[in-house]
């Protein structure tokens, strides 16, 4: 038996700024049957349940970048092939030891209805029983994004009680999680974003000591004076550039910037931000740059105390549900764009997620 | 009874190039007995014997930088008043419970014959019995340029055998020790300096595995590319700028900069290193400044790994001694020409350093 999947591919390689033309919707025949294969090659058939939409993924679709070679899971994406993603799927086949019809899965997936994962890709069985929506598992608090502000937060900043945390593109996926993380550490945490709403939201509802929308400031470095008088200990940093600059700039002695993401960077190869070495030595700063996969081993750890702090209501799920895979493309640009509150997911599949 | 004290003063703040005509060589008289004082002050009166030559003390010359508040041993230097630096002397006078008369000491002096310590200002006593000059504890192999070495390249870079090291300014006075220690880690290094006869002393005689000078090449990323075939792992960077950006551009994943120096941007304060954040993130590069004195705890380490190294001839002290307060302005400026080869100390007192 064959099923039609439909998924999104690019055009060509994508250097600048993305834009819809970019990317087209293709469709292909698949056996819901997996071939038997040789056993150094075995593969797992996944239908496509949410797929998590993440702006670093930019860096796999340029035509050179140096995120190709550092992980299998960032490796140059192919105009015409599925694009790669992270999400939540259920196995429809499996010629996998460890998988079997029926499971539910998150891992590197596609931005397609269905998708072969080969041995050695990201792909983990979940556990379902806690009852939250599967969308949670597949981008979001319980998901990558959930999992890179933890080991951000936690492992790579260090933080202290009463430490002074500034967090960028702080109503993104990661953001509102790393600040919200920051509160229950004891920390005082302010982030920004680009609108009134976002801004609103994180003060009224995430819990945010305080907000500032960059969009009205022009001094970066001094509206950051304003809301740090005492200085920034810890930047959690997901938009490079001017920002970054700005951060150091405040920066307390033995800082820290986690440099998880430069959106303001992806898409604009010659926008780097330029650093006061000099306040870097003498400020003792450490940036450090880190990727979530790399600490796997601590998985467990990060979703046993977040579905904890999700089930006592310590920790919100803010999502921005697309609808379907025509919807992948338009809800990516939307990251670019500031579109987006919270985590961006695309929900593939309608009704109660069974395979029909 | 009292001396004849010379000193450097600055004329005014220094907030670009340094020139000669920016000092002025002082005299004031001195008593040679302290009077007593409160307790909470009490004082020691040193004959300085040699001043280590610093670069990083053009930051504590100029009006504004943040590295006046940064450590009480970078505090702001004012016009007309003697020059603080780094040395080693010999106690004259002292109404501190810890020092006597005859101890020979290190700590903060001045740019100058006689200087006036302060209860709570760096000053150590010096354990001579080893009969190593009194230079090299000045600021030299056994002084602040090599316990920065040895911090930053021990605990900042924390080195593993076989990784690939490369080393900025590395025939001055911390580079030249950086290199050393990476030789007896089992690293690989390649270092760059201003010069031919640089270049020829580090591969000839320090032990070098390469040097290149950069004076010669156009694109520092290509030229570190030639040389680090199979990248950097670690970088020890002394100068900052386009030297930084380059090494960021060819550190393989999980590398590590220590930020010690960045002497192209302390007296131009547009110079800035335009990082290639992306990278940061790929390849989970940590840039870490560092003060070598926030880490006295390891000093005794220090001193007695060196001392070693040296008696059994695996370390090198290499230094570029000039005499004289007088001296003392050209010696700074020959440090940003990199007329320095090694070690620049200024040996104050003539014959065999005991008081007359």
């Amino acid at each position: 038996m064959e099923v039609k999947n439909k998924y999104v591919a690019m055009k060509n390689h994508i250097d600048g700024a993305p834009n819809e033309s970019d990317f087209s919707i293709c469709e292909e025949l698949l056996s819901v049957k997996l071939q038997p294969q040789a056993s150094d090659d075995v593969h797992v058939l996944v239908q496509n349940l949410y797929i998590s939409i993440d702006p670093g993924l930019i860096n796999r679709m340029k035509t050179h970048s140096s995120t190709h070679t550092s992980i299998p899971e960032a490796s140059a994406l192919l105009p015409g092939q599925a694009i790669e993603g992270i999400g939540v799927g259920r196995v429809v086949d499996s010629r996998h030891p460890d998988f079997k019809a029926g499971d539910v899965v998150w891992g590197l997936l596609s931005w397609g209805e269905y998708c072969v994962v080969k041995a050695g890709v990201l792909l983990q069985k979940l556990d379902t029983s806690f009852g939250f929506p599967l969308s949670y598992y597949a981008g979001g608090v319980l998901g990558i994004s959930g999992f890179t502000a933890y080991v951000g937060f936690f492992k790579v900043c260090k933080p202290k009680k009463g430490e002074k945390v500034f967090v960028s593109a702080a109503c993104g996926s990661v953001g509102i999680l790393v600040g919200q993380y920051a509160k229950m550490s004891g920390c005082y945490v302010v982030g920004c974003a680009g609108s009134k709403e976002k801004v609103d939201l994180l003060k009224e509802k995430i819990g945010f000591d305080d907000a500032f929308n960059y969009k009205e400031e022009n001094d970066l470095s001094s509206t950051l004076q304003r809301y740090f008088p005492e200085g920034i200990d810890i930047y959690f940093d997901n938009v490079g550039g001017e920002m970054l600059e700005a951060a150091v700039e405040n920066m307390n002695s033995s800082g820290r910037v986690a440099v998880c993401g430069v959106i303001s960077e992806y898409t604009d190869s010659l926008r780097k931000a330029k650093l006061d070495m000099v306040q870097l030595i003498y400020k003792r700063i450490r940036i450090q740059g880190f990727i979530s996969l790399d600490l796997m081993s601590i998985y467990q750890e990060f979703i046993s105390t977040t579905t904890q702090y999700l089930q006592t209501g310590k920790i919100k799920a803010i999502e921005d549900i697309s609808y379907g895979v025509e919807s992948i493309p338009k809800a990516f640009l939307d990251i670019f764009r500031g579109n987006n509150i919270g985590k961006k997911v695309v929900r593939i599949v309608e009704g109660d997620h069974a395979l029909h």
